[in-house]
């Protein structure tokens, strides 16, 4: 059994973990987003491959949702007192890893080369592989103007509705080395409780990706990242009741149309009617186990 | 009243910031060596300039000499679980500097201008200038191989005996923007307690710095490193010994033919016979009010 999940991070990182607790050592691929890449203090940082990592290593600070556990801030904190950025945070822990990949980046090594070596550096038994090598960028269009994704969501802290999403560089990406592999050897394939358009969009956006989802020979499920008609965190809601004109898991069924065999949806979102299936759950993942229990119902529904 | 010192880290850092108590705001312009300077992980250190910026801004660790108070080693340690280099010890505030420098570096600025940005940004009544905005490297020529300075210095905790010092690029290197002007309006010149051959010998490696102390119209006085005949940290008296045949008052001397005129040595060393004036001093800087003693009998003896 082989299983393939498109995930961005939060959210999306703790059901990759739920995946790699309850499937075999190897069976696991994840494609994550880079479209929240950005380049910080002359760093590249990939946030999304970063939970992932994080998550899938057991170093992801579980109550803040991103970055290490035991964190400290004083690189970050100096450079800002230099006069350097300091409007995106990164720890000093979280550094490391940016530093190492930076340079490995700058050397001329592909993105996907650098983070297996990571993922076999943390002896992770899933393999981590970004949606493509290209550069990728999300823009949020909002009534205040065109913004990179950082600079919204952080900078701005997500305050702009949004009315489109732009993905520069999507049409001229090809797939990271292994991802079309990967989803043609599947047994089906996943997709992260992740936001559709800011972190499962960018990924999508990757044409051949896209194709080899509209063309799979497996079924494609999905979990809803809506708990109650709720995001979780961050501002999904209120981008789909602008976009979609609504938050109920057929309003999350149409950001992925012709992609999708089911979707799981929690069970505060049921009863509902949606144009695919719909698998009702527990999805929130308040611990460990509880991803582990989600991930279980989701390999469920996608082998049925 | 207007003074250059030619620097290097540790001693010098410490016997600059005396300098700068003893002086008033804007009297001082510290040259620093820059033939330490490293690229680690992908980032561009200059450990004297920084010891130099860290020791005036009171920011330098006391206890340890180097580096900077409070520090933690988070990233570099997180560094070397992800598989990067981690043989040179950088602290997590010290890489926001590191970060900040890096980047402006990258963008095309030259040292010299960062340098005084940083400068600036930490309020210094001083200037400091780096002695080249030009590559140059310390090299170590010993029995077991020639190896760049910090690969010698840290790597191989300077282990290996020296026979030869190359300083690689100063035939080629221009003096920073300021430096010659500095030198040529100065009072008189000072040589930090510094070691002749890794911290002083790069500067004046530089043809025009050379020249401009050798045409001098002003003193040039130096403290020299030694305390009776010991270096008070590192190899320098091993270097003299090999290098020079001795570790006297006139060996330190015979390092900077023909540029000094007065050499300021510690009671412990004294009596001794030089080719130039000695002038007796206590020149352990045990505490910031003993260096900055040192810095008034050293003015003193430069304005004689």
């Amino acid at each position: 059994m082989k299983f393939v999940l498109l995930s961005g991070g939060g959210g999306g990182a703790r059901f990759a973990r739920g995946l790699q607790d309850a499937l075999e050592p190897g069976e696991l691929t994840v494609v994550g987003n880079v479209g929240d890449d950005v380049e910080v203090l002359g760093m590249h940082v990939s946030p999304d491959l970063d939970s992932l990592l994080y998550a899938l290593a057991g170093l992801l600070d579980e109550e803040r949702g991103w970055g290490r556990a035991g964190e400290t801030w004083n690189a970050l904190s100096a450079a800002g007192a230099w006069g350097g950025e300091d409007w995106f945070r990164l720890g000093d822990l979280d550094l490391g890893l940016h530093l190492v990949r930076t340079r490995a980046l700058r050397e001329g090594r592909a993105l996907s080369e650098v983070t297996a070596e990571l993922a076999e550096q943390a002896g992770l038994p899933t393999r981590i592989l970004p949606a493509t090598d290209d550069r990728l960028r999300t823009h949020l269009v909002t009534p205040a103007g065109t913004f990179p994704f950082q600079e919204w969501f952080v900078g701005r802290a997500h305050r702009d509705e949004v009315d489109d999403v732009v993905y520069e560089g999507a049409e001229a990406a090809s797939a990271a080395p292994g991802v079309l592999e990967a989803l043609r050897e599947t047994t089906a394939i996943l997709l992260a409780p992740s936001n559709p358009y800011l972190s499962l969009g960018p990924i999508l956006a990757v044409r051949a990706i896209r194709e080899a989802l509209a063309s799979r020979h497996v079924r494609c499920v999905a979990v809803s990242p809506l708990v109650g008609g709720r995001a979780v965190t961050g501002p999904l809601d209120r981008m789909l009741l602008r976009m979609a004109g609504g938050t109920t898991p057929a309003h999350v069924v149409s950001c992925h149309e012709g992609l999708l065999d089911a979707l799981v949806i929690d069970e505060t979102d049921a009863p509902a009617e949606a144009p695919v299936e719909l698998v009702v759950a527990s999805t929130l993942m308040r611990d460990r186990e509880a991803a582990r229990r989600l991930a279980e119902r989701v390999l469920e529904a996608a082998c049925a």
